[in-house]
């Protein structure tokens, strides 16, 4: 986290006086900020959410292939906190609740996006140079 | 893993039959490039690395606050074999070693740069969301 020249002043507000973080300084809040968005989970709930879709915690388990109920629940924890999740709790029995994304969700999602999608569609050029990585250091 | 309708015939290169990744099947190997790439070190590693930037081991863990030996050489490892990452050694006593991004390496930390731009840039939104998702929990 740098500070900005203000920040000596004890008049300006939190927004004013934090100008932006800093992920390179291990203090920095910003690395726990990452630390949510960018777990394996984290990750793919932002994209599964992605574009004002409304899930529900069933519907989003079975989207996310492989998470167990405990992870699913500490990462839309960690999400709500940070104020990227929106969770809407319906007073039914049995129990309805709806997650979905915030306007930050939707800014940040967007950014997950381009990185998962280069991911996805350039995963046959990354898996040749595995192979061929691999190859060289056989011989 | 998606296969592309090709996917029957073996005469099909790798890259022909793999038409994209899918990151939200637990067995597609997409999964592994995801873990790597965003791992806290893996991001961080990219982003000082990106623009044709080289740098040696002891240059990184400076740049990377709070990082482990081990935890540097496992990441800049796990990066080299999925190609992201080119280690040039020097054969000189003490050893030299070079570490620089390959061409989809800088492609890769363009996206990822996006994303880690977003969260320092708006680091006191979040911040502040935070703040009041606390407060309105306490009351």
């Amino acid at each position: 986290m740098k500070n900005s020249p203000n920040s000596a002043s004890g008049s300006v507000s939190l927004s004013e006086r934090l100008c932006r973080g800093d992920l390179f300084a291990s203090p920095c809040p910003s690395r726990m900020v990452l630390k949510h968005v960018c777990s394996q989970w984290g990750l793919l709930i932002l994209i599964a959410l992605q574009g004002k879709k409304v899930m529900r915690f069933a519907e989003l388990r079975k989207k996310l292939g492989g998470v167990s109920e405990k992870m699913l629940a500490q990462s839309l924890q960690a999400l709500a906190s940070d104020g990227f999740l929106l969770r809407k709790s319906y007073p039914v029995v049995p129990p309805h609740v709806e997650y979905s994304l915030t306007e930050m969700g939707e800014e940040i999602a967007d950014r997950v996006a381009q990185l998962t999608d280069w991911i996805e569609c350039n995963l046959p050029r990354v898996l040749e140079a595995q192979l061929s990585i691999q190859e060289t250091a056989d011989k």
